[in-house]
């Protein structure tokens, strides 16, 4: 049951599609402030929230304050309170069961007992937004019933399930023939590597540096006949460049983002000075993009979109107070206080919420100043995308993901999750993020593998191999100025080869488990709590999730342990692959166990009466078999399986043909 | 077995007491390469690396790099390499065992296994420098005979074993009696209450601020009659302030360091411009030391020395540079390489490796450039402090730690771990570090509960204390900006004052256990591996710890958890305080288990024939009853305790009166 409760007048997000009545009458649950412009819930002792999407911390969110507010931020620490998006969907499961959606484009912070533990309170910053209440048989079934409204998921080619390399950045064609070398030299499966910001001529979107990367179309066309797709950066930012021909004619249209006198808005970015396209302004966004075109003509198949929040890393003005001020301090005695104001006039330039109040939006001929819509930039920005490719490549399904989103935009693109850290504690925040993110409708989703922003070591890069064989997005990547970890950098090729071979197995399944949760408005990744709600142990497991239909995952995320504590709501089959060839199967009785996970061991639990499609693999995923498939199981009285298996390229997702029932009988 | 092998003429640290004959021929274990500067040891696949004192990651240090490097580090991430001390011992246990210390006061870099799995290697910035070979017949023997030779750790009065109360800063004496009352009324034990830099005249060292803290030597005495002691902090950094007579003197007698010209060296901290005093000549460090009696004349019983890697937020010079190339950048089109620059020329003043090499030393008449020795500054600030204590108060116990330090500060002064932050992660650290440091004599130690420089919870404030009834140091703490996380900030008054209670009822277990291990060279705090060393589960635990003869421990360290796995390696006794008064007692078998652990409960687990002696509680040390205790136990045929008491302020510290044997049969 879903019920829409009205306050004062939204700024249309277009993150539903069907909109239900409003409901007149008392908001259940919450009580209202308006004058606060906060709703406040009372928490039992054993409640939990669960969703969110993109934030650090628990599955369940209890015990911190999060916002959503579209931020360029590259802490993912425990403190951090907000991320690159704004997803405001989440479950109270405990005394009272009930799903919640706040459509709303500004800022809002949740305070899930952070302030006080027994009390969840939601505050906003303005009284413009509707309230959705869902109620339904378990939380599985409110997500679904959230997810019907807010329309189906985007959908991948079946290459981008394919395993892909990153770095900021390879600076030339060379570098990244050099990646695609090693892999197929060392049979290490590889469908794309990425391009960052440098194979653009200074920063300029729908430019390519024609010294590094000569004859861009060729060198697609070059990689591509290795099966290896290429995957450039679009940054939100247009460079302010006389003579430059996307800057110009989004000038001359007047479709960029101005300040209050009218005049274009001017912040830095990556070149330095650049505009921001109007992504909220539908002509401007059919123009920007119109814009992918341009490597849409040379080959390319697939983009990330970056910088989307928007990232502004300060404005001329900005910058001119203080380096003003610093001027100023010169010969002085810089005690505490001022040295740390001097420190902050620094820090604070980038991201500065000032900034997002100096421009405003053209929204259907209304002029909106940015702060209130603050959430919708990055999703627009992919919506343009994504409708550009459905205008220009009608038939093809365009590999499409951004950093900053907004719920909506799940129908758009998948994303990835930010510039985390090469550190493990991030890599359990990659398996916590996954179901909070499925439940927001993001299900095309991964984190930077081995870690972007720091050194990164060899076994944390095998050891989040063995998670990202799962997740949708499967992408290693890392920033400038980091340790190498493609991985070839390290000794253990049989390990990663092994590893990585494994998602080339597993993907019938991974495919279909995914097809089936978009095309049902479903979880793929969930947390065990959901499947087995009655369980209490279960319920407070933060660190395994139920994958699809069958299978359980419990990754390890600690240095040096060959194995850890797995737990275990039913009997189960153990499955561990191992780097010699080996399968091993056990079956592993209700409850803890200490599971031993060696360093390239694939190991992951099927459910009773459930089986697991597994391809013999390949070096890219149109090398991959999806119909002479083995099985893994755990029969009991015998598991039927509803497969899900389409060419991966062709849109004609709903045709019946794409599924099969695999029998297998004890 | 002891070895001491020599490279070049070592810069005397004055670490080890009882140095060795020097060992001729080759170094074992190690590779040396002389030109490189380098020992490289070739790892086996199950080899662990223990020890490194304070330092982030795991237990077993493998698989990261680490610098000896004293670093003001406010980021205990798990990418950073160095925090506040040298703590250059170690012990590799695997294919072989042995322990190695490398006597060396300038910077090391421990490279366990991060470049190359299998390589573990150390490099020294200049080759003068002694390394220890130590083998023995397990790891607590080793590090035993390690510990006789670096001389008995530090004891602190019974006092500071209590519970104590930090803020940077409480303003006034009237927020520090605040404090004390709301703790008393509350019934929640206190001990003491931390005066952080603000009760200092513009955070000049050895001066009260009046106006907040007036007549403060009174002020000290009534906080005495409620039992309660006031412990200052003290900072390496002494005001540039004409008429400051500790300056004035100072610059006087010659006692600062200077530069190269022998000008003295200014360097900002806290009061802006600063000098630093020569903590490594004799002379100024006697002098240095004196200053304390300012306080010690007016009843204060404990410091803690702070800011002595030494910190150097900026130079004079570096500050003007900085400033001079940052007013050239007006009117500039800063992108990202430009901006990147802009924004290293404020990050990359504080700490500035350049500094180090600005100032010089006398060390007994010899000149020495600081970074040469700059691991040893902290250690011989503590010194100072310690021998002043020596001279002035020769019959009393001194509570003294500090934030920097090197080995053979351990006898001098016990430290605190530094700023952390409130996060979930620092909590496991905190745990984690205890050991490690243990095995570098530093017993008296703990770190800021609840969490120094980020908003803390209530939940975590509870699992943390959780933690801290059993460290030596026991003091809650946090910054200036953050939320105030004092126990009476919160709800759960009842589950705070039952908490902090258990560490009274504990007290004369964990003072017993810590005075056994400062007499005997013994570790109070162990990892599983050590105590069980054939058990390979065992010796992959990284969070529980051993505690003193007959206690395991195994905090949670997760949000919104009420149990977790804990790892039994043998049959133990569970022992459950719940706030409700209640005592719950279950044997457990061997191997994992899921514990349950609610939010308020404090649970410990005891072996098989020992016994935990427990008071029946107080609201400070000086109202503990040590003699009529009662007992917790496991006993199968009988338990033999050793119980070390004395009245814990004398320093008859060997007397065999304060050892009672208590015998329990079964």
């Amino acid at each position: 049951m879903v019920s829409r409760y009205v306050y004062g007048k939204m700024i249309e997000t277009e993150s539903v599609l069907n909109k239900p009545e409003k409901t007149e009458g008392v908001l259940p649950y919450f009580k209202v402030n308006e004058t606060e412009m906060t709703f406040s819930y009372d928490m039992g002792e054993k409640d939990k929230v669960y969703g969110l999407g993109e934030n650090v911390r628990g599955i369940n969110k209890r015990g911190w304050i999060y916002e959503s507010k579209c931020s360029d931020q590259m802490n993912h620490h425990e403190d951090t309170r907000a991320l690159y998006a704004g997803h405001n969907f989440f479950v109270v499961s405990g005394r009272e069961l009930f799903g919640i959606y706040i459509d709303y484009p500004g800022i809002l912070t949740f305070d899930v007992g952070y302030t006080c533990y027994s009390e969840f309170k939601i505050t906003a910053s303005d009284w413009n937004l509707d309230v959705y209440v869902i109620t339904g048989s378990d939380i599985r079934d409110i997500v679904k019933q959230f997810r019907r409204l807010i329309g189906r998921s985007y959908i991948a080619p079946l290459w981008g399930f394919g395993y892909g390399q990153c770095r900021w950045s390879y600076m030339t064609a060379d570098e990244v023939r050099e990646v695609a070398r090693r892999h197929r030299e060392l049979d290490i499966p590889l469908d794309s590597v990425y391009l960052d910001i440098d194979y653009m001529e200074r920063y300029k979107d729908f430019t390519i540096n024609e010294e590094t990367f000569p004859d861009f179309e060729k060198f697609v066309e070059e990689m591509k006949e290795q099966h290896i797709h290429l995957v450039p950066i679009i940054d939100a930012g247009v460079k302010q460049e006389e003579g430059y021909s996307v800057y110009e004619e989004g000038l001359e249209k007047g479709y960029f983002c101005t300040r209050e006198d009218g005049t274009p808005f001017v912040g830095a970015v990556w070149p330095g000075k650049a505009l921001f396209p109007d992504m909220l302004n539908p002509e401007a966004r059919d123009w920007f993009g119109n814009q992918y075109r341009f490597l849409l003509d040379k080959g390319i198949e697939g983009f990330w979109n970056d910088m989307n929040e928007p990232a502004v890393f300060y404005t001329e003005e900005s910058l001119e107070a203080a380096i003003e001020e610093i001027s100023g301090m010169r010969g002085q005695n810089l005690d505490l206080d001022k040295f740390w104001h001097f420190k902050d006039l620094v820090q604070r330039l980038s991201g500065n919420e000032n900034d997002y109040t100096k421009f405003y939006h053209n929204m259907n001929g209304e002029k909106i100043r940015h702060d209130r819509v603050h959430n919708l930039y990055g999703y627009n920005m992919t919506r343009a995308a994504h409708d550009a490719f459905e205008r220009l490549e009608p038939e093809k399904r365009i590999l499409m993901y951004s950093r900053s989103s907004f719920i909506g935009m799940h129908r758009y693109g998948g994303l990835w999750q930010g510039d985390n850290k090469a550190w493990w504690s991030h890599l359990l925040m990659n398996l916590k993020m996954m179901p909070s993110l499925n439940m927001c409708g993001f299900l095309f989703t991964g984190a930077d593998i081995g870690g972007f922003g720091t050194d990164s070591t060899e076994d944390l890069v095998m050891r989040w191999l063995e998670l990202g064989i799962y997740t949708p997005l499967m992408r290693n990547h890392a920033a400038m100025g980091t340790r190498k970890h493609e991985v070839y950098q390290f000794e253990n090729t049989e390990g990663f080869r092994h590893v990585i071979r494994m998602r080339y197995r597993l993907i019938p399944y991974i495919y279909s488990e995914y097809m089936k949760a978009v095309l049902n408005d479903d979880m793929m990744f969930r947390p065990l709590a959901f499947d087995y709600p009655e369980d209490e142990l279960a319920s407070e497991v933060e660190d395994q999730l139920m994958v699809g239909d069958g299978m359980m995952i419990a990754p390890v995320y600690t240095q040096n342990a060959t194995g850890r504590c797995v737990y275990f709501p039913e009997k189960m089959k153990l499955v561990r692959f191992t780097k010699e060839g080996e399968q091993q199967e056990e079956i592993i009785s209700a409850g803890y166990h200490y599971i031993h996970i060696g360093l390239t061991d694939v190991v992951f639990f099927i459910r009773p009466d459930h089986l697991i499609p597994l391809s013999s693999g390949g070096q890219y995923m149109d090398e991959v078999d999806f119909e002479n498939l083995s099985f893994v199981s755990y029969l009991i009285h015998g598991a039927k399986y509803e497969y899900y298996h389409d060419n991966g390229y062709e849109k004609d997702y709903e045709n019946p043909d794409h599924i099969r029932v695999i029998e297998l009988e004890a």
